[in-house]
Order: structure tokens, then C-alpha cells, then sequence
């Protein structure tokens, strides 16, 4: 007995019949965004490496490629498979990992992709040119420093070339440069000290690389910067690659903080929802919570009508696991019961970990879908 | 090519050799949980149809039936797709729904078993039942009321009898009670101020029944209740059917509350995690964050080492989307770099949205896998 859900929606569907809860990509928002930090990049004389994890998607990687990205950055080794599988040839894997079976990712990654890892202790370089060497791949490792979140990361310079060190002597790894990605100042709300901040983090990496230097080692990648930062990065004269992510997609937290400089991102994200019941004034209850939105960063920060003679203006309030409350903002005593079975759009408060609850973007433009794409990297976290 | 990360583990495997993250069940404690709340129900002669939304997998569907459970709860109509494909007899789909994709799954399950749904308004009761007359099936409707909650529900009693009166006038839906759920006092922390609620909870679906009652109809099921609850819910006189689902796993929430009556429950869900970084002292950092840990209702509150000579105290300190920050309790300068590589199990917060994230379960016994059950109804929200 083949019994399934059927399919949320089908290419040609109107937006306004599109199954709830849904993912949702406005294709022309997308394309711009796309469109923009590719042109960034290349204006800036740095490669674009976009981070993969913000989107899980083998299809959204063949786009980022064809407009120029030189390859994406993983998370994690797993997450790295359906890009390796897609045929994205150069796969930076942007973490430490450790154990047995995340080498025995790693050297079956190597064998068919351009990989780079990051390590951060000497014996996970060990491990690894072991690993490599009997697996007969080469691997090129950019070592993490820490450049202010104190999360993963070397933090001086002797342990950085204790590391480079470790490298040369295992044939089967290439030292290919440094990592120095400060996630923790990509969100800073005013966008002069964010600048700054990000200047403070380029200071970092620049003291790594001359201590290379200093060495006779030459550092040919730096590779780091999210959406909040490339701005800065771009011009800091240390960085070469940049990572970003979310500047596709934007959500309530990269939307709620100061944009001073040449960049804009668009929104282009949304979760597809529908009022599903509503007894009381002023209230009514949509058909997503947490289950199809990552609350770690808050709710959404506004709800969009599908259709915009719908109003009137609400509050997502709170979400249980498949229920969202509304409130109207301005009208306490509004009855919602014929505006049940409405759809609704909501931004999500932090895009990476709400795109790992769906399996596929319903992509639309002009109010029908035009492509529906499989989130293939969804919950691989390995 | 086929190209796909490896298994995370294998039945027979050392726990202490699966792949990290790995959402892992203790089946010692699992199987007390499960005989716990059986006998519990039987005891008191309430059915039991536990919540399958905190499990989402017929594996564990199927335990629980067997275990004399009626059936099974779904909160969505496609969560109950696997359920009902694995062979679960009954569902009660315990939320509202509208729009003709959600009637053509209501419709299309009401052929493969016996189906209930709630509604809390007369047009869903209409479209419910042109559907299924002209599909050709019955399906079991109970009214929800609001039990206090202010989600869904009615708020009157001529609502009720209103929605009651269009189920009759329905040839292909049958009345077959009500829902009374409050899922607002399931966490309060004190022991007599929950038990206070659920009584007051109970009273207003007491109530509902009186007005049916009165109107001459019979209130077969009255259903509801939680696993913060159940144990004042049984004894109240009013409910018939208890829908718990979180006394299997435990977490984080539920954990935090008082238990001062004679249920007690045992926390059998835990992520696998391992140290894969440690370059600061007293700080390090595992594997498992934002995608592999919900935080709506909290970080995870204990760190246990896997192997507990590993030590010292660790505190989850925050998560990132890949990463878990861990500081050692009352060691300031203690270095972990020695303990990268080691796992760590972490009780989640909220079960339901974290058990959303992963594909499969692996269950451990007496340090051994012996059972990985696939989360089949995972992602399953519409």
C-alpha cells in the first residue's frame, strides 16, 4: 500500500493554493540578492565561497557556482555529501572534526572533490594525514584561528605553526591558508561599531598571516566573513574568500540590524502558513510553530496577508509545536472567523536552522510556483 | 554515483562508537516509561492514545498499542500518513484544519482507518462532510472546547451544540465527543497549583458535557490531557481518553517540574555529542547545536560524559548552528584538549521539536545499540 502525503505544491500552482506549512523562495528577492554579492565579490577582487549551511541545497549551490562562487562552504563532513554528489567540485568543510568515521568522511569527500577542512589541534592534523595518506587523497587543511568569538580556533601563533608544521610532514595534506571567522559580531546592531569590529577581527588574521610570513610560509587563502561583515571583509586587505550565507535568503535577525553601507538584502524567505481557527476576538491561530520555524532568534517579526485585502495587521505572539498565535495590533475585538483558511507570510527569526526543518523550497514569481527544490543537506549534521 | 554519508550506527555497535549527533533512546528507561503510563491508564479505566507527535515513528506507535493503547494522537493530517501506512487501526487528528488539500488527506485516511478529527466552526464541519460524503467515508468529529487554553476551541456552550447539530445533519461524520486539551498548564512547575489547573480545566469540559447532556446527546469520549497532568486528569471523572506523549522521552521541560504525585518519569532521550575542539581553558566544544538541539524551552540542562571517568562538570553555555559551547563548572583553567574526541549525552529541552530534526532513533541497551528506528512522520507538518 503506497500511502503518502500528497505533493505541497506543483510548478504552475498559484502561490494562493500552495499546501501549509511551506517554505517559500520569492525568486526575483533570491535573484537579486544572488546577483548582488556575486557582483560584490568580483568588484572586489576576492573569491566568493557562499556557506551551504545557510541552505542545504545542492540546487541553490549550481546557481551560486554559475554566478561565479568558486565553490561553498559545509558545516559539517555529511553535510558536504549531496554537493560532492550534485558535482560541486571545490568543498570547504569550515569545522574541526574528530573520530574514525568523520575521516572516513573526510577521505571518501577527498576522493572526489577539491576538500578543505579546518583543524585547530595537532593531533586532528595526525589523524588526518594518516587517514588521507592510506586512503591515497590529498587534502588541503586551512588551520582555524580564533579571531575574537573564542569558539574553535588557535589562539597564538606558535600553536598556528606548531600546526603548519604538522601539515609539512604529512605528505598527503597541503597547508592552503587560514581560517578566521568571528561569527559572534556578524549580528551587531549599529554598523559602524559592527565595522569596527569587523576591522578589530582583519587585525587578527593579518597578525597570523605575518607570523607566517615571518616563517617563510605563504598564507595563499583567508578565508572567513558572514553576511554582516563581507562589507568590511571585502576591503580589509587581509581576507581573500569570503564566506557568507544568509544574504540570500535575510531573516528577522540580519533584518533587524543597521545596513549603512553600498549593501541591501532582500527577504526573500518566507514560511507559507494559513489562519486554521479562530474563536476569539482579536486572536487566531495559524498552522506553523516550532516545528516549521527556528525560534533560537526570535519570532517572526511580521506577518504579511498572502492576499493584501486581508488585513488587518498582526502579531505572530508565540508559537506551541504546530500552532502560531496572532493577535491583531490595533483592533482588540476584530473577529477572524472569515478570514479562516487565509494565508499568511511569515519571515523566519533565524533562516539556517528553519530551512533544516523542510525538505524543499517551493520557488515562485509573479504568485505561481516555478521550481520546487530539494533541500537535499537537510539534517545532515554529521 | 552513489554517494551518501555512512550509517551512524549499526545494531550491535558500541554506544560509544556512534557517530555524533545521534539522537539516542535509553530503552531501560524507555520501557518503564511506556509500562508506567499503561498500567497507569489501565488502572484508572481511561484509555490511553498517546501523542505520536513527540515520537513521530511507528515503531514506537506499534509499542504502545501493543501495549494497550487505543491508538494514536496525530496534530497534523500528513503526520499521520506513516502511522496509518505502518498499520496504526485509529487516529485522532487532535487539531482543526481547512482547505481542500487538507480535506483530500482526510478523506484518503478515512479510507485506511478509523479517522477522528476536531473542529472548533461550523464551515469546517460543512466542507468535512461534503468531502467525505462524497468520497465515501466516515470520519469520527470531536468538537474541541477550549479548555482554558485560548488557542482553539469554543468558548460557549451554544457553539458547541451549534457544531453539534452540523455533525448530525452530516450523513458521512459521526459526533463522537469532545476534545478538552490545555496545554498552557502542563509545565506549571508546582505540583498542587497544576493539579488547581487541570481540576479547574476539567470542570470547564464537565461543563460542555452537561450541555450535551441537557441537549439529549451522548459525550462518548471526553479527550485531553498531557503528561503534565495525566495523573489529575484520570481521576477527574470527566476525561475518558488521555493523550500524552512526552512521559516516554522526558526532557528538559518537563524535567523542571514538581512530581510530587506517584507518577514519575525517567529521562530516556538524549543526544549524542563529542568534543571536537578545546583550545581555551575551562571551555570546550561538541558537535551539536541549533540543528540538532531545539531551544525554544532551554539549552540542555546537564552534560553527562559518555565515559564517566571523562569528567569534570561541564555547563551547556550556549549553541551556535553547528557547535555547542561547554564550560567546565568549577574549573576555570582546566584544559579539555585532552578530552577532544570524547561524547557527551545532553537531555533536550523540549522533546517534540528536537525528535523533529533527526531521521532516526538509535536505541542503546546496557551500552550496546540494539534497535535504530526511523522517525518516519519527522518533517510531517502539513
Amino acid at each position: 500500500m503506497t500511502l503518502v502525503p500528497p505533493p505541497a505544491a506543483r510548478v504552475g500552482d498559484s502561490l494562493a493554493s500552495v499546501a501549509t506549512p511551506s517554505l517559500t523562495i520569492d525568486l526575483d528577492a533570491f535573484d537579486a540578492n544572488l546577483a548582488a554579492m556575486s557582483a560584490f565579490a568580483m568588484r572586489h577582487g576576492v573569491a566568493l565561497r557562499p556557506h551551504a549551511k545557510a541552505h542545504k541545497s545542492s540546487e541553490i549551490a549550481r546557481r551560486q557556482i554559475e554566478a561565479g562562487a568558486v565553490g561553498v562552504c559545509c558545516q559539517k563532513l555529511s553535510e558536504a555529501y549531496p554537493f560532492a554528489a550534485a558535482g560541486v567540485k571545490s568543498i570547504h568543510v569550515s569545522n574541526e572534526f574528530v573520530g574514525v568515521d568523520k575521516l572516513a568522511m573526510a577521505v571518501e569527500l577527498a576522493s572526489h572533490v577539491r576538500l578543505s577542512v579546518c583543524v585547530d589541534a595537532l593531533p586532528q592534523v595526525q589523524a588526518l594525514g594518516d587517514a588521507a595518506a592510506r586512503a591515497g587523497v590529498t587534502i588541503d587543511v586551512l588551520p582555524e584561528v580564533d579571531a575574537g568569538q573564542h569558539r574553535c580556533g588557535v589562539t597564538n601563533e606558535d600553536a598556528l605553526l606548531a600546526i603548519v608544521d604538522g601539515i609539512a610532514s604529512q605528505s598527503a595534506l597541503r597547508f592552503a591558508g587560514i581560517q578566521a571567522y568571528h561569527g559572534g559580531i556578524q549580528h551587531v546592531i549599529d554598523w559602524t561599531a559592527r565595522k569596527d569590529e569587523a576591522s578589530r577581527a582583519a587585525d587578527v588574521a593579518a597578525r597570523y598571516v605575518r607570523a607566517l610570513d615571518a616563517r617563510g610560509v605563504a598564507c595563499a587563502i583567508v578565508t572567513g566573513g558572514g553576511t554582516g561583515t563581507v562589507e568590511f571583509d571585502a576591503t580589509s586587505g587581509v581576507f581573500t574568500e569570503l564566506q557568507p550565507g544568509s544574504y540570500l535568503f535575510m531573516d528577522g535577525d540580519y533584518g533587524g540590524i543597521g545596513w549603512s553601507g553600498d549593501l541591501r538584502w532582500r527577504h526573500s524567505l518566507f514560511v507559507l502558513s494559513m489562519i486554521m481557527s479562530a474563536t476569539r476576538p482579536g486572536m487566531a491561530v495559524c498552522d506553523v510553530g516550532l516545528k516549521g520555524l527556528a525560534v533560537d532568534s526570535g519570532l517572526p517579526r511580521s506577518v504579511q496577508w498572502l492576499d493584501a485585502n486581508s488585513e488587518p495587521a498582526l502579531t505572530y505572539l508565540c508559537a506551541n509545536d504546530e500552532h502560531g498565535m496572532l493577535k491583531a495590533q490595533r483592533e482588540p475585538e476584530v473577529d477572524f472567523a472569515e478570514r479562516v483558511g487565509k494565508r499568511v507570510l511569515l519571515p523566519p527569526g533565524h533562516c539556517d536552522p528553519t530551512v533544516n526543518l523542510y525538505d524543499e523550497y517551493v520557488c515562485h514569481r509573479n504568485g505561481r510556483v516555478t521550481d520546487i527544490w530539494p533541500i537535499d543537506a537537510r539534517g545532515l549534521s554529521r
